[in-house]
């Protein structure tokens, strides 16, 4: 009889029950454990609390999506974001597009006309912020060759990127990371209108657009929106954009209506032990542990702060 | 004034107006021409009509999702999909699972019970097929390095890859790809369970099961699903399952109903134009041509036959 069979990727991942012994590159026996196990095992200071100045939550009917803002990476963008959100900018607008398998985006979808919503106090016009110096930036570097960029790996929580012969370093388009949208000249963003990334990994956008900071909970949200019919993914009719309640500040919410979340630092001997948890599926399921981890792939995880609502 | 901005990825792929010079290696100037360019010079030759008898029809409340199976790479698996396509197998069964980033999977929602649906004359095991001899296959390889394969390219229209010390090829999970879902054994799959890759390419699947095609129209359908709030994604009420009214073979679907859908095919000069326009776009958008391209990256453009309903 057939039994319900999975890709189960996740499976182990998540939920196998026995550590497998493995062995190590020195030929010692050393314990495997899986993402789950580890992330059991993992001790509070594993985990980091993004800052409340530093989190946007996007109200839509269907939930929140909180994002964490990438200060060090697009610090002009961050800061007009902030002021945005403080104005409540964003305040009953919507999304307004869904390309499958690459990104949903919002903004004010009279932008181009000739009466769009004014910015407040936030700046038109901001330089672009592509990348930035490698130096100053603790950069937690993978081992694994990547086709896009020199080196990739992890810096500030971020899924990131850098050149050592240039001295530049790049936030990377992995699924859940957030952009500033932009028109031809490179310096045409101003952080008002938002894109993240919901399909695979749009590397080639890497240095060619302000990436400001990532979704940490609750891209399901906006993964699942309907597919845009018009050209880009963009809603043809104005009612079936997505209705946006409100995008502010976790810091100018109201502590008890804050989302407690902590993200696993990217940083740690224990997140070294997850990568290479994900780089060699040692579990029963797989018969061929890759040997290789893409940048893309590594998850990093979130979780609701123990105690909190 | 603020423009609506966009991530224009796409835009220029698909909607650029005018070819734009670019400089070729050897110094003479060439023209560049986009994505959308390149496709609507295409001739009918670069251009492929799967078979129908290759070809499943996933018919969900919402529309048609098409898929192309790949009997040259897993022929036992294809041969008793068709089996429990032409026996009605899945009709009125559902989409059990949808987990975000990952995939969404249909098959018997009871198969782990007492009271699995019955396999009728399709086999209930099958060997693994997770890859096959290189040999005797037509592999368009790309010059790209890949981290997780010595080779990558597309063989039979699929994106694949494969090794040559080994004398090995397999398909690669791409964002569209459909395998066969497996409990722990490698042989634990026969096919009646099938999943489709809704988010960044789990390649380290590659070789660890049995991938039997690709979504060549409707993906959208699949990857918008609500994802299941249960462990992997599965749906944890009977009620949140997705129906699936039928799935059937092209082939035994009366002409006037089939889709007429040709696939662009991937062994042209075409294609490798198509190709190194998405490894380095050179329109006005692009301020930093990435000078590489994933597999995963490289779209395969479908299309309806011209005079077709």
């Amino acid at each position: 009889m057939p039994k319900t069979t999975l890709p189960s990727a996740a499976l182990l991942a998540c939920c196998a029950l026995a550590a497998m012994p493995a062995l190590a590159q020195d030929g010692a026996a050393t314990p495997y454990r899986s993402m789950g196990e580890i992330l059991e095992d993992s001790a509070a200071s594993d985990w980091r609390r993004p800052d409340p100045a530093d989190t946007l939550y996007l109200e839509l009917d269907s939930g929140r999506v909180v994002i964490e803002l990438a200060p060090d990476f697009a610090p002009r963008h961050v800061a007009n974001i902030r002021t945005l959100a403080r104005e409540g900018y964003w305040d009953g607008m919507s999304i307004n597009r869904s390309q499958d398998n690459f990104v949903v985006q919002w903004g004010d979808p009279d932008g181009e006309s000739d009466h769009p919503k004014p910015l407040g106090s936030a700046d038109a016009k901001l330089p672009a912020e592509f990348d930035r110096p490698g130096k100053g930036l603790d950069f937690h570097a993978l081992p694994d060759p990547d086709g896009w960029a020199a080196q990739t790996g992890f810096a500030e929580g971020f899924p990131a990127a850098r050149d050592p012969d240039e001295g530049r370093a790049w936030l990377a388009h992995c699924y859940g990371m957030v952009g500033a949208g932009r028109a031809m000249e490179a310096d045409s963003s101003n952080g008002s209108e938002l894109y993240v990334v919901t399909g695979q990994s749009p590397r080639q956008l890497d240095r060619n657009i302000t990436v400001v900071g990532r979704v940490i909970e609750g891209i399901e949200l906006l993964s699942v929106l309907p597919r845009g019919t018009g050209p880009l993914g963009f809603y043809e009719e104005a009612g079936q954009r997505v209705p946006i309640r409100a995008i502010h500040l976790a810091s100018e919410v109201p502590e008890a209506e804050r989302s407690a979340i902590e993200v696993l630092r990217s940083d740690t001997p224990l997140f070294d032990e997850l990568v290479e948890a994900r780089r060699n599926r040692r579990d029963g399921w797989y018969k061929r542990p890759a040997g290789h981890i893409d940048l893309c792939n590594i998850p990093l995880p979130s979780r609701k702060v123990e105690g909190s609502p």
